[in-house]
């Protein structure tokens, strides 16, 4: 992992903002996937979906925002639980539809379950087996609801 | 990363075959985003789609089998350029719809463009800037077509 800093524009004049978000493909829905992976460990630890905005907003905040297809609104990953995501570098990939970001993981929790990485479960004999511990229980992290 | 192999069920009756893939949501498609991870490195290789069959066949060979939604077939990565992708481990996520594959990335180039990733544009100063080499030429990689 390299340890440069995203360079966030200061030039925010449409014309140079378009130079770069509009290299990116959307898909119909108007969105891109986006893979964050931890910046130390390089660890992949989620991965969800933005709009053309969560972009934007991730690159001007220099933390991630995605977009929740589930509530059809921008999400501020560790709005609720704290747990943010500063974006350390942002990659593109090949055909410009896929996103990379190498983030730094506040609280080591990425995922909802309480658990580092969304990516807890690994095919072994035929089965999901769950390979991550519970860092905090739901509960804890969002308050029982 | 964890060095174990994926083990493939040899009990291929429908009831245990059912076992693992009906944790995977796929999407109204058919399909599940799959992102190949270097076992080695750590470094995001690629993202692709694959429907089930595609998912049944990697985990089958042992070899990562895409489903190409441009050409709307299965697709085993390497069939042309010869840089498969060998089965490390395979996870799903939280949500259980998203494949995270450990791979080893035979001829070191997952890229069509001839590089190591398919994510070798950053972001940088509002420009994506190229990091990577290609290591091998489209032409020398496909034949000149």
């Amino acid at each position: 992992m390299t340890q440069s800093q995203v360079t966030t524009s200061k030039d925010t004049s449409p014309a140079h903002r378009a130079d770069w978000i509009e290299a990116i493909a959307f898909d119909a829905d108007g969105l891109v996937p986006a893979i964050a992976q931890d910046a130390e460990s390089g660890r992949v630890l989620m991965f969800a979906w933005m709009n053309r905005e969560a972009v934007e907003k991730t690159v001007k905040l220099g933390e991630a925002v995605y977009f929740s297809r589930s509530r059809q609104k921008l999400w501020h990953k560790g709005e609720q639980s704290g747990h943010t995501q500063t974006l350390r570098e942002i990659r593109l990939d090949c055909d410009g539809d896929v996103l990379l970001l190498s983030i730094e993981q506040r609280g080591g929790i990425a995922c909802h379950t309480g658990r580092e990485s969304c990516f807890y479960r690994r095919l072994e004999g035929g089965r999901w087996q769950v390979t991550d511990e519970v860092k905090k229980s739901p509960g804890a992290i969002y308050g029982d609801r």
